[in-house]
């Protein structure tokens, strides 16, 4: 049998502002860390064995993975960061509240930019500082490669080359891989391996810090999908992400 | 200009308890890990950029970096891990109280065993739960690269292919690379860098959480080395690591 482990990162300080994150880098919040060790603790004590494990260049995800590891005392496992694995760009609404984003354009607006499969928010200018042209870790990327705004469908589509060249064959060599990032990306390879349509991945919530385990054949047929842990628990918190652009 | 950055891990919870520690897994103290956040300020502040880093197996030195990574703000950067940077192996006296080995054996015994560049502590046994043979990380060595005791020289010896053979050559591609590691694996690496004598090594006690600093040429030619920060609270610190065996 071959596992993927998939962990979207804990609660971050613009979760708790209700403010639209994106590739902005913002921290974990306590609750957020307290998250990925729960995690960590559940997969040992349930006694899963990743060899290899995956993250973004979100402080977000790493701090989330590195709880995890902590927590399941295997701190020395490999870890191959990619930017590819970075939450969707949501361009210029970046920063801004999401309820009161909600208020100006309209729920119906807002919704799209968060929801919709292949409609982008507002583009970050050029040289808006929270560009990640401005950005040293992404120095190595072209022009065409760094994002000013995203669609879902346009982050799955920067997420595939990662996925399908690094991530899926490291199961010729593992049994069970890990990767933790964030709501969107991590949308990208559920709808992949559930074969879901676009409407179908878009209305899909993944709590945060929960692992969520896909088990395969050796031949890497998928067997099941589960989130591991208190279902009634997890049941709401994919119902709290659901409703987050809508407190006003 | 090409810099190389060394620190050894933080307080150990061992280090405290002074007990001979090797290969055994023990973690970071709140003062390791508090050690970990000021080295990673405080190369900030001097505006060290490193673009690559190196860690063992070992929690108190992934954790170290991890700590070094967050207070730098650089998360992101890529990391390798391997055992080859892994502190010395003391063998049959890892647990073992310093002090009370030193009663014990006498001052001069242990003295060989942590300071000779070639005598080996007492080996552990095959099956020994303590071997690292016992440790699934380890599975894939040979069971002549699982070290149940090393001296000075076999931990150089078992070094160095990692560093000729990864770290060296990262330079090629990187101005800046930081390991997080061991005082033993680290004085493999600063013997080979200045040319010390095996008599040098050995007495030649590298501080914890101060960063090392190794600046070079283009090709490569050692131009300077210094520990940065507080010149006088770093000689203390070397002063106490030099003692510790003799406090009884």
């Amino acid at each position: 049998m071959k596992q993927l482990i998939l962990i979207r990162h804990g609660e971050s300080e613009w979760n708790k502002l209700n403010l639209f994150t994106g590739w902005t880098d913002v921290d974990l919040t306590e609750v957020g860390r307290k998250e990925a060790f729960e995690a960590g603790k559940l997969l040992k004590s349930e006694g899963y064995k990743p060899q290899m494990c995956y993250t973004s260049y979100l402080k977000r995800a790493v701090r989330t993975l590195n709880g995890v590891l902590e927590a399941m005392d295997m701190d020395w496992l490999p870890v191959d960061k990619s930017w590819r694995l970075n939450e969707k760009s949501y361009g210029a609404i970046q920063g801004l509240n999401k309820a009161e984003t909600a208020m100006k354009y309209g729920d119906e607006q807002v919704l799209m930019w968060r929801r919709s499969f292949d409609v982008q928010p507002p583009a970050l200018a050029m040289n808006d500082e929270r560009s990640p042209r401005m950005d040293s870790r992404y120095a190595e990327l072209s022009d065409s490669e760094i994002p000013l705004t995203e669609s879902l469908k346009d982050t799955i589509a920067r997420l595939m080359p990662y996925y399908k060249g690094i991530i899926l064959p490291a199961f010729e060599r593992y049994n069970c891989v890990m990767v933790v990032a964030h709501g969107n990306s991590l949308r990208g390879i559920v709808k992949e391996l559930k074969g879901m349509s676009n409407e179908e991945i878009i209305k899909f919530n993944i709590p945060t810090g929960i692992p969520y385990i896909f088990e395969f054949d050796d031949q890497m047929k998928l067997q099941k999908d589960f989130f591991l842990g208190d279902q009634e628990a997890i049941r709401k918190k994919m119902e709290s992400v659901a409703n987050q652009a809508k407190k006003h």
